[in-house]
């Protein structure tokens, strides 16, 4: 199927509004036989849901789980099966690094070796200051230094991102990281011809890092992963005809959204800071995205009691998103998060899409469980943009 | 998925038979909570439904709305994304143009031009009658004209098909149409090199039309759009191994299903009709496809209640259907025609298969939101055909 060209054939630029919640991580499993969202108190959500359509998405097919990366992807309408986002532009995107068309970057470790030997490959996870405090004096070092522009940017702990300037510059590099301890030190290797030229660049740049860190301890060498370009995707402006801005608090989701060319603005930390931004800016914008991260952190860290609050945090914004009247408002998530499972997982997000072309399907909670049972059925999330558009009355016919 | 080299491997020929009743644009969105169907009194359909194994088709993918091309196409086995259809050709078949291989077809516009702009696209919507006369004067100037055959048909009002008959004709053209009024006569343009002579001759036909018309009031030149040759479809027999015959009344259904190698035979012009006709030709072929219109021409309308009506009236003639014991009998739609929208649109087909092997579900009522429920689920139409040959024990195993 390519609905990229589709889109491009059968989108209209029309002035109906869409609105898409992403509640990041929301799917879960029981705990004492509810998920946290089917434990969570949510009248807003479940009242939305009664006028709604609702159905279970899989971010890429069902048993995969997704990266934030391919599962905000599918959602914006791009197959994330042709379109791939290195680990090296998502660790950028997640510390705010601009990465041009000439840049590459890769994520790094600080790290430690022995006559060569690597030794601990998170040099004993250094603190971020000291992290902070070794990239500035790096960077002065890269200054001085012959070549092609270098520029470090400090992560937590032990990461950091690393950027590559220059013409020309190829991203089809192996990882220059041997994976185990007590291996040796790994150079990039060229995965095809045209970069064997960077390959020896970035091989270059590691033995001089490594020179001029032979003192220092415990981090005396780096490990770079994920060498990636900024990657060339049509923006959702062309494919759609939309004018799309993102709203969210982290980084990385924002990274995401400029990727296909959505607009992102500055929100504050809290999920209420989502809202009050919205109203700002409604008037400018046809397609909203808003990002709520809460509740994939309480995931990610285990915590059910905290996703339930997160959860219930959010739906007492609903009324307010309710109460723009989009033409098409549609609450989900990017993949499901499990506390269970303290990581992202497989399992399919919980989807509603309120529209007064919607068939309402009786669905009056809005949950993993009720929503399997919608008239939406169980559909791939790439379907989600294709819905969304329909509804708010911006796809021509297919076809005579 | 390439399901026709597959069908070519795995289908037999057997005497077994297949009733396919497609009623046109049947879904629809509820007024007061109840869509035509489900509002319509439809014992017949209920009961079989309570015998047979529902569900939720979409005729292409999710979101997208189909014109009947590719709607049919996907019913009848064929993927929509695959094989497109020009506008020409549809047009052509509905109004029973026969298209050889070697012929092109438009559709076209009688309109008026003063000094070479267009002021009018529809010369005033002309009377039908006036059309036929003018096609007829037309055909006899063209006859006497040297240059390749070309023959005009009439259609409704100010609408025509135009037929170009010739060798090495190449439908790669640009719409000879410039779209708005007051706009200058535009002509068609080769979209590669090899139309690039057939371009030459529509564009002199073009010219020479305009001159023979220069004195005639308001119908002074033509438009034309959508230019195109037969598509090469494999027939239904070689893919499927079956003998399929099309009942239908309206001209464009039987156009359709002549282009994948149906049988088509006359059919009154009432909904008894296509179930007489049934009766006689039962024994001649193994897979009947039964066209009801009204259904969609209600939808279209934005006749809730002559929807309803339509379908009440199709419910009738269920008992025999069912009477013919046929191995497999489906009833579904080729694309939903919400009378809210007056249109075609997205929303899936309820779609019911009896069969001697489907799966009962306890669905005893057919509708969109009961066959949402049913043991299908929600799956892409072009399955139809694979559901359908399987429970007429038609295909083979795939693997070993």
């Amino acid at each position: 199927m390519d609905w990229e060209k589709i889109a491009t054939e059968l989108s209209t630029d029309t002035p109906s509004k869409i609105i898409l919640l992403v509640m990041d991580g929301l799917g879960g499993l029981p705990r004492n036989g509810k998920t946290a969202l089917e434990a969570a108190n949510t009248p807003h959500l479940d009242k939305l849901a009664a006028k709604s359509v609702c159905g279970l998405s899989d971010p890429v097919f069902m048993g995969i789980t997704p990266g934030s990366g391919p599962a905000h992807l599918s959602l914006f309408g791009y197959d994330p099966l042709k379109h791939t986002l290195g680990r090296g532009i998502l660790e950028a995107l997640g510390v705010e690094v601009e990465v041009g068309r000439n840049d590459i970057v890769a994520r790094g470790n600080f790290a430690t070796h022995k006559e060569g030997m690597i030794t601990d490959r998170r040099a004993g996870r250094i603190p971020t200051s000291e992290n902070a405090l070794l990239c500035e004096k790096i960077n002065a070092f890269l200054k001085s230094r012959e070549g092609p522009r270098i520029q470090m940017y400090p992560g937590k702990e032990h990461r950091f991102v690393v950027k590559f300037s220059g013409k020309n510059l190829c991203d089809a590099l192996s990882d220059a990281d041997p994976q185990k301890e007590n291996k040796p030190r790994t150079y990039t290797q060229p995965l095809d011809n045209e970069a064997q030229r960077t390959a020896i660049m970035v091989n270059s740049f590691l033995d001089d890092l490594t020179e001029f860190l032979k003192d220092s301890d415990p981090v005396n060498t780096v490990l770079l992963r994920g060498f990636s370009k900024h990657p060339s995707l049509p923006s959702m402006q062309d494919l759609f005809k939309i004018r799309p801005v993102a709203l969210a608090n982290y980084p990385m989701y924002k990274g995401l959204a400029k990727l296909v060319g959505m607009a992102t603005v500055d929100v504050g930390p809290e999920i209420e800071d989502l809202f009050d931004t919205l109203d700002e800016i409604y008037l400018d914008y046809n397609f909203f995205y808003i990002h709520v991260k809460k509740t994939d952190a309480a995931g990610e860290d285990g915590n059910y009691d905290a996703k339930k609050v997160a959860i219930e945090e959010t739906d007492t914004y609903i009324p307010r998103l309710v109460d723009k009247n989009a033409e098409v408002l549609v609450v989900t998530s990017d993949h499901s998060t499990p506390s269970l499972l303290k990581s992202h997982s497989w399992h399919p997000n919980p989807f509603m899409l309120h529209a007064a072309t919607a068939m309402p399907d009786g669905i009056d909670r809005f949950s993993e469980r009720t929503c399997s049972q919608g008239y939406l059925g169980r559909f791939q999330a790439i379907y989600a943009m294709p819905l969304m558009l329909a509804h708010a009355g911006k796809l021509k016919k297919y076809g005579a």
